[in-house]
């Protein structure tokens, strides 16, 4: 099940030492996209903070982001501090997890205390001195041969993942279809088509309806289709029957 | 199971009148990340194709990317096209399918066939004539207040989401424990620091070894800091032992 509006809102997104205020803003945007409320920043590049918010479109989200100098303080109020990062082979004083499994982990905290998910700057990551205040990392599954993520699209895949419905991977699909009794004048508009053509007396068809009544049938008309397909037999019939010669 | 490489080769992703350089790069560098090699253009900006081509660090793969007059010809040799939208209430004329169940029917079809995911420009997403091409949409479950993704962004979730391992969800947690007998010298040694300490003398405590077992092993300790804890320990209780008062 998706996460309920109130435990998104016991997320804290916490961008350490961003340098791009075109990140900061991507950041935000992903938040505001997937229904997260809480950005923090800490010790951003203050010139780039300050574009990120004056930027035309920049949004309430982003005018309520708290500012700390801290990573200390900007997870004070969290049980639980998880950091990104791409690296997986130097020397980890972390578990790494997987998005994919990190985020289950996450969730569950969520549904009871503040957790903090923290991005580092876009050049360097998160400091040893910030990882220290993680309890553990996730990685984002990228490929070996460019495992570093830009910062606003990591941020949207690690949001996404938090709010993604497994469930939905079975969603039925809603499309609606003809009923049989529809398909059925198709069917039959379409032999009467085929028999007006000539079609049948050169090519006959062994039990015809049957197998006609099939082919329409595996066609998966949406509905609203159905009267239009009608139509257009309907006024090829018509065509066939008055026997004048179509114009070129 | 996550796709195999030569079904990430099927994959063909197709910007539709991308306007933003920065966007087009964005975009390559999401499939980079995630494992995608094939990006076509179709009738872009041509100073934001040419701009985010000659752009420093840009890829091969943008350097590679196939340029298309039309969304006809961009998706000729593929037998799925799949648009993506955010729209949801408008008449759509296709089935639209949430992220999570449309990429399972676009992974089934990569293992024989070329699948082409349509991304529309900023500003307008998908027109209606390339819309026409699609055999359905997929959208990505953003929230009502905020549907319109960062098109870098909505790249990278929905190859993000091509490329995830549902079994990494179940992923165990592979951090090394230390052994019972490591565990148990640990214990041994804050037994006697409490002893030293005169802790036991003021606070007595019944099945006191059973109680300070208990403890220790509730914290979960990594393999690597039970030496490290057990130094802590050992030069505490030689301190205690030597009867010098500490230097403050």
């Amino acid at each position: 099940m998706p996460p309920a509006p109130n435990e998104l809102d016991a997320l804290r997104v916490v961008l350490v030492a961003a340098r791009n205020p075109l990140n900061i803003g991507a950041a935000a945007r992903a938040m505001s996209n997937f229904g997260f409320r809480h950005l923090r920043v800490v010790n951003p590049y203050e010139a780039a903070f300050r574009e990120a918010r004056s930027a035309v479109g920049a949004s309430e989200l982003l005018a309520n982001a708290e500012e700390f100098k801290t990573v200390a303080e900007a997870v004070a109020d969290c049980t639980l501090v998880v950091g990104t990062t791409a690296v997986r082979h130097r020397e980890l004083q972390h578990p790494l997890r997987r998005l994919e499994y990190g985020t289950r982990l996450i969730r569950k905290r969520l549904s009871s205390d503040r957790v903090a998910l923290l991005f580092g700057s876009e050049k360097f990551g998160l400091s040893n001195a910030a990882l220290s205040h993680c309890h553990w990392l996730i990685r984002i599954p990228t490929c070996e041969a460019n495992i570093s993520m830009n910062l606003g699209q990591a941020v949207a895949v690690c949001l996404y993942e938090l709010i993604r419905d497994a469930k939905a991977t079975r969603q039925l699909e809603k499309e609606k279809r003809p009923t049989a009794e529809e398909l059925e004048r198709i069917t039959a508009m379409l032999l009467e088509a085929m028999r007006a053509s000539g079609y049948l007396d050169r090519r006959p068809i062994a039990d015809v309806e049957d197998r006609i009544r099939r082919l329409v049938h595996r066609l998966k008309l949406p509905a609203r289709d159905a009267v239009v397909w009608f139509g257009i037999l309907r006024q090829i019939v018509w065509k066939l029957r008055s026997g004048k010669a179509a114009p070129d």
